[in-house]
């Protein structure tokens, strides 16, 4: 099985400018997370966007769309800013024969106390065991792409009603 | 969904005591990492065994076993040593209707570089989504019990030919 | 001895709040710090200012120089944005009988690779050593006030020809 | 001015090997250490033990203390397990025209959560600050040799009485 990492920005790419005191999305956290923890399993990195997902457009959305449906791969892992990471989820919907699992963190990769790493395993470890469909992984679970939605005032993933 | 989650010690929870310079197995790591990572899925901790893998008796292989079939919960956790992680993972082969995932580190969870806290994501992330079975997750890869073994050499998990 | 710990922001005390992609100073980092290194000597708090030191005005240096002037111990560790921390330390000279250490930090504390630790370690190692005067402490080097620069786009402090 | 770091082993230095599950004294970490904090003073490593403190021997101090001799800095800091490390440091009292730091940790520098890499900016801070003279650099702290003993029932660095 070989995995394809979509990388779209958002605060687990944060990291801090000292020149600038400025804190931007920065390269992908990706290769050195997967590099630290020893991943054996195949997998190819495709940064795709660098945005804050509160200024993700749908324009945005389809173009995620359109590299999941032309990736080779059957098993896709997409990084995201955590603000519109549900709404993505939710247009992915659809796209036959593929597992999709969304990630991304809460506090930035670089921090000591992150949660970045642990979601990065997470997804990974969802994405090589889910049958097809879309899937977000956060807050140390698997949740079903339109099941779920970000409680901002807490600052975690719920489950809603549907 | 509610996870039980089996402590029988190895790497993972390794600690250093200075007072006696020695370095041993200590209280779980789970907790703390999974509140480092706001991990919101329901769990339970049930600490096992506290032993270095090498140690690891085909009595405790039964214990550990028992516990897994005693479980009310059909996602079981496990964490343990990585040098005989594989000959327990096939010693729960048979187990119905449980989704049981195994998983450790080459490297203590206090440390500052750690595959720990990435794998126990991975391990919560496809003990969510596999069918019912026996896995192992090491090296960002999902195996099936009984079909991976570790290279001591490499100091890595790997398939084998079955 | 008891030595006086007088905050005033900047990058070490920055923080990351995922509720607003916000990047802003938050609660000094100096008490975390000094309890994760079993700080023995006697210390007092004295959160001061909460500024990137760019936005310092001549009234704050004031404000710091008065504090200082104010403090009823000799030994005095003040953290301070990078920017204009060689300024500050410029516009405290002459203040007498006092040992008056500036430092902060490139990286935020609260990142896994920060320099903040290991300069709060040099600043309260300088501050216990040095005769009265005012000291820079940054980049693993104590510098007198008055004969040091921020080199901003090696961003690194550096010793002037003075 | 130049900075001689010495090096004889101590928890600061220890590593965990997962092939042997062994913990062993390793690399010096004070060029990691350095690196990470972007230390721009000049020095110069000299590895000369790598023995746990209480397996210190008088030869040993006696090699330890030729080592100071012989540098031709007058700035000489020391890293040192800590069960013997205030008997060190009294065996180098007497030295003339040298300021001499000894310091270490209680938790590995590899640890996530280390007293190490304070320890050494701590120690960096005082060897560059006092005037010549034999000094030990714990717990936030900078002891006089002779007049510091480990509380090994606290964890912690005490002055004595004298």
């Amino acid at each position: 099985m070989k995995i394809r990492v979509i990388t779209t920005g958002g605060t687990i790419d944060k990291v801090y400018f000292d020149a600038t005191s400025e804190y931007e999305i920065g390269e992908p956290t990706v290769p050195h997370v997967f590099r630290e923890a020893a991943v054996g399993v195949e997998w190819e990195l495709q940064p795709l966007l660098r945005k804050d997902s509160l200024e993700m457009t749908e324009a945005d959305r389809v173009t995620i769309r359109e590299a999941c449906e032309a990736a080779g791969e059957t098993a896709i892992l997409i990084t995201h800013g955590t603000d519109t990471m549900s709404d993505t989820a939710e247009s992915l919907i659809g796209i036959e024969g593929k597992t999709i699992v969304l990630t991304g963190a809460l506090a930035p990769a670089r921090f000591r106390v992150t949660d970045a790493i642990f979601n990065l395993g997470l997804a990974l470890g969802a994405v090589q065991s889910k049958p097809p469909g879309v899937y977000l992984a956060m807050n140390g679970t698997v949740f079903e792409a339109g099941k779920v939605r970000k409680n901002k005032e807490a600052g975690r993933f719920e489950a809603t009603g549907l």
